[in-house]
């Protein structure tokens, strides 16, 4: 969608929320059905325009009066929501497409996610929809809500009950499950999360989940938080570039994707491709853009709390009162686990606390308080205000529980007192307190109710350190001609591979460090070949049909005289001619001196296109399995990237390797994702390995590399 | 504590949660007080014995006459509730040894907890309880809490409200944390855990936390779960001991431990050794005891609702039917990740189950089988006894959610089925169903509010594989006298190092395949040793002052001549002088073929004693970071180690290694821990390190060894 398009469908959807009439086709009298729920949910949450049932066999349903069809209607609606067969309803479109409705809803299940006929039927629905300029929600999808005017144009039973009132706010939830997104809603509203809208997308025929969230984030109605349940993005590239805007806007998306493991992708009948693989692309790719990903129904819900209330990023170390000291414990390991900490407490933060608490009671963060701040609450009040005075300290803890009768008032108190802190306040709140939890939430003092809770849901509000992120200015200007040069001959001899001599002239172009080597025939150009190498080298025999070098016994190492070099390329060429390898020759190459293996890499994601990997390297990669991967970006971030990786003391010389330095592998990471991006029409996926990183300021060294390229057909 | 004496505790644990008559020192109008909470309780839980308020100042509390001290009691009290100052305490205990109270608890702060002065008091407490055989409670515990009897001693607030009925039941909650202990017994019983008793052990000057569990797998009250919350085991040898009972006896212990990182451990207060380490050590013991190990508050009770409902341990498969395609693959997503999976749905089940659903539902696992079976609940039920049917599934999943209005039908017909059938039956219940929860979990019916909450919960009820447990027969005598004479030397040399070449004496005496070796002290003898070894070899200098030998130049590999082995010899010796070395000498060792790299350690933890180790190996093992420890015990589990190593393409042949055969292993690692039994007393740790796994049916290779002994010191 272009991007005037993209502000016209932003437009749309706030018409969509908000409509001055709607029809139900298929209205009922009986609320075990759709159309009967539909019609009971607009009539009974305040919903103010106008409401018109359709059903062809009735006069009134439930106490208003019916129409036979649109057609009879006294004016044309701004909605129409269709709930009739998957058969019937094509008719119904037709309508609409003649009465010129704007939008239009199909609830009704029977379509593309049923089989052939379905994927038929829904094509057809597509082109009417299309010829006639409707924009249609669904079909599968069980609708929408907006709190804000009581627009209930959904049939979930998650509505169908007493008391219930809908409380408007600036989160967002956009599902492609029905039953996910309003039961989201639902658990959301009940316990003080403010969902101002609901949207389920169902089969998408025309409008993607991807859109929705790039409209929202544009909403007037100052939607700043937009929690999404994906099982497969259907437009990636808006994605991306919807949370580009949100995170120039100061807004925040959060992500729950299914289908992440091989059962639950076959579940989802999703991709063909590698998922394990897919998954971590989700992870690294979301991480890169600043997406929030959500592993659960409750998590996801459960960031959207903290991330509402306190949208602005804030530092990793807590201030912890507890009624409890075991809890005080359990809430410390939490945070080391996760990469925050305990905030010291000066001499003067002691000093004003000692007052507060019983002698007995120690004055180490975290703070056993005992029960007395909860029994008198002004110590509560004086102990939030301690914590948010001190310069070390970036948020507060307060734990309580077991107060079930005077859940309220601790709760009214702990509000109170929180919105006159500078820094973020969270509750842990153990041993009952439904009450208290749903009113602090509502008050934006995100409340949980077990601290490994608490904190999964705060670390997605950590500031990032930025001194990464920055690009640093690279002189180099890349050859790509000589670059191309060599992928050009590659497929002008019909191959789509191209081995390490041909690759390591690529990397070279764009000014990556390779190791010094020179391809040789004979045992003769083998010692001529030495004035331009450093002894030791290594000499590798090379063929198209040697897959396994070093299996085959193609690799020798360690050659440091011209004797046992001309010896080790005679040998390698018998090798050659004893296997049958006619294009067989040898590369020798300088020995790098040990270092710390990484490996880079790019490959064609299925959903995001050419991606960037950066990890362990060498022999075992595949046994470290331990690498990082982001979209192909000329800024990519070296030093989060290498802080991600799990084995760090791979990367810190503790083994008595080198340490690897961020700054220095940064230009070598940026240049090879400028490679990729350059090339990306060509190239299909890239392997580096090792890329050997060396103590001091010298540059990393590519030692071995293949390139597949896409080949014409693609 | 002798079997005697365990026996007789086991028998006073049921007086202590039965007592005649109780009273109350302290009590108090005030139930901001604990004295008057006490009271409250007791008097509002319908505990039927007799309850005496004491209290010198007042002829009456809570409207029950007051006595000024115990002296002046009608009766001998079975328990005396001590609630005054910890100096004023002193003396109620005195009164208390002269009366002969057999139980007392202390639930008063300032002993021990605040510092020496503290100390001071609990050792002059502690004496005087021994002194007249009184089993002291505490102190600084909130005590105990019998739900069967309303035998509420306990001042916690969490019982301070009103509607709350205490429902008995087969589970005991047995906490190191009164706080902690209590909110867990309430969020128990709210959520229809049945709870039958809670035990807070506070300080633990009398009675430790093993000894309640030990005697709570003996009590008459039928406690079959017991849900523990850890800071740190006073008596690990009992708790090992208790936990094998569990066992034998069918039943369950659940254990939550803090302290597990390094800040929690601080704030913990607790041990000073490598925290990380130890928590490993937890982890690796509890689960060769099978005791299940939860992360969190939520965690602990999840488990307890599973393993009170079923009991029996159950196989991996799932049945899934989900109100929303969404759920279904989110459950499918969690069991996977978790290692369980999906039953297979035979031609049988799919007809079975085809006539329940709309055409327009797949029929394959798991079910998306939209609202209904939950408006038709008698589909429902037939769905239940389908999956309960198939030979292929272990359990079913029922999904459901967002029928606020109708949970309880649709509960009590999910409860009523679910006792019809032969495997377990779990509920997730996603959008709203507090009650409907509540409910299933009263009736046994596991219910959850988000998919990896349920996983999580199910894993510790899972069957385990048994094959790897039984102890093969080893006919092969260890020569004990042999390892020993090792050690012997080496402690009358004054060392507490015993080398490579001593160390694989002593692992060859317990029958565990040792690399050739002979050590020299000049080329003319390593040519003489070389007819008794195979080339190549591999030469090493050895001194005691010669820490990292390869660093120092002091390895010599792939001497595959005499003349290179003299060569070799020839250079180390001369090293040695260079270094100043005077004892070195030379090992000549036969170069073992590559194999896979496994480490065998023993170590000596700070509470659970002598600890085995089985890892990934070599040079980088630091950086695998990848190892299992357990108890040093002759029947390990080979098969269940290696397969909870987390790297297993290191051991599956994936990069062209050996693969890892456990029945080839076992002999070696079951060698290994029984020399750690034997030689306990003397050695502090063992490190193995490579152990070489080879192909086929040789045993493993130890290659390099060090063994640290104890010393005379202790």
């Amino acid at each position: 969608m272009s991007n005037v398009e993209l502000e016209a469908f932003s437009e749309w959807l706030e018409h969509l929320y908000d409509p001055r009439s709607v029809a139900v086709v298929g209205a009922s009298d009986d609320i075990k059905l759709p159309g009967g729920r539909v019609l009971q949910f607009l009539l009974g949450y305040g919903y103010k325009g106008a409401v018109y049932p359709v059903n062809p066999n009735r006069a009134e349903v439930q106490g208003r009066k019916a129409y036979r069809s649109l057609l009879e209607l006294p004016e044309r609606v701004d909605c129409a929501i269709v709930l009739v067969s998957a058969a019937a309803s094509v008719g119904v479109l037709e309508q609409c497409a003649a009465l010129k409705v704007p939008v239009v809803m199909f609830g009704n299940s029977g379509f593309a996610e049923t089989g052939p006929e379905g994927a038929v039927l829904q094509a057809r629905v597509s082109e009417i929809a299309q010829g006639a300029g409707i924009r249609l929600i669904g079909p599968n999808t069980n609708g929408i809500i907006n709190s804000r005017n009581g627009f209930t144009a959904t049939f979930s039973p998650v509505l169908d009950q007493q008391g219930l009132v809908l409380h408007d706010g600036p989160v967002a939830i956009v599902s492609q499950s029905g039953a996910v997104g309003a039961s989201l809603y639902y658990d959301g509203q009940r316990s003080g999360l403010p969902v101002g809208r609901l949207y389920n997308s169902g089969n998408e025929i025309g409008i993607t989940l991807e859109m929705v969230v790039d409209a929202m984030l544009d909403s007037p109605a100052n939607i700043t938080t937009v929690l999404c349940y994906v099982e497969g993005l259907r437009r990636p590239d808006l994605f991306v570039k919807a949370a580009r805007k949100a995170t120039l806007l100061g807004k925040r998306i959060v992500l729950l994707k299914s289908g992440v493991t091989a059962a639950g992708a076959q579940a989802a009948a999703a991709h063909t491709a590698s998922l394990a693989g897919e998954d971590r692309v989700y992870d690294g790719v979301l991480h890169q853009l600043g997406v929030a990903r959500a592993r659960g129904f409750a998590h996801l819900l459960d960031i959207g709390r903290v991330l509402v209330a306190y949208p602005r990023p804030f530092g990793r170390r807590a201030s912890i009162a507890s009624i409890s000291g075991g809890v005080g414990i359990m809430l410390t390991d939490a945070l080391e686990r996760a990469g925050m900490g305990l905030a010291a407490f000066t001499e003067t933060v002691r000093a004003e606390i000692e007052p507060i608490l019983p002698q007995f009671l120690g004055l180490q963060n975290p703070l056993d308080v005992s029960g007395g701040p909860f029994h008198y609450l002004d110590r509560l009040r004086a102990l939030l205000q301690i914590f948010d005075r001190n310069p070390e300290s970036d948020f507060s803890i307060i734990a309580v529980g077991a107060f079930e009768r005077r859940q309220m008032e601790i709760a009214e108190v702990l509000a109170d007192e929180a919105k006159k802190c500078a820094k973020p306040v969270f509750a842990l709140w153990f041993g009952g307190g439904d009450q208290a939890t749903r009113y602090l939430n509502g008050q934006g003092v995100p409340c949980f109710l077990d601290a490994e809770r608490l904190v999964q849901a705060i670390a997605p509000g950590l500031r990032r350190d930025p001194s990464g992120q920055q690009a640093l200015p690279d002189e180099f200007q890349p050859n790509v001609a000589a670059a191309r040069a060599v992928i050009d001959a590659a497929l002008a001899a019909g191959r789509t591979v191209i081995d390490e001599v041909g690759g390591k002239r690529i990397l070279a172009a764009y000014g990556i460090d390779v190791v010094d080597e020179r391809v040789v025939d004979s045992p003769a150009a083998a010692l001529a070949a030495l004035a331009a190498l450093r002894l030791p080298v290594v000499a590798k025999l090379r063929s198209d049909a040697l897959v396994h070098k070093a299996r085959a016994g193609g690799v020798r190492l360690g050659l440091d005289n011209g004797v046992s070099v001309g010896t080790a390329v005679a040998e390698l060429l018998k090798l050659a001619r004893d296997l049958g390898l006619p294009d067989a020759d040898v590369v020798l190459q300088e020995q790098v001196p040990p270092g710390v293996e990484l490996l880079l890499g790019a490959k064609r994601d299925a959903t995001f296109g050419m991606v960037v990997t950066l990890g362990i390297g060498g022999v075992l990669a595949e046994a470290w399995d331990d690498v990082q991967i982001r979209l192909a970006d000329g800024a990519l971030d070296v030093r989060d990237m290498l802080g991600r990786l799990a084995h760090q003391s791979l990367l810190d010389g503790t083994h008595g390797q080198a340490r690897v330095n961020a700054a220095i592998l940064a230009p070598t990471l940026r240049r090879f994702a400028r490679m990729v991006v350059d090339l990306t029409d060509d190239i299909e996926a890239v392997d580096v390995n090792p890329v050997i990183v060396h103590d001091g300021a010298r540059a990393p060294t590519a030692v071995d590399t293949v390139f597949f390229l896409r080949g014409k057909a693609s």
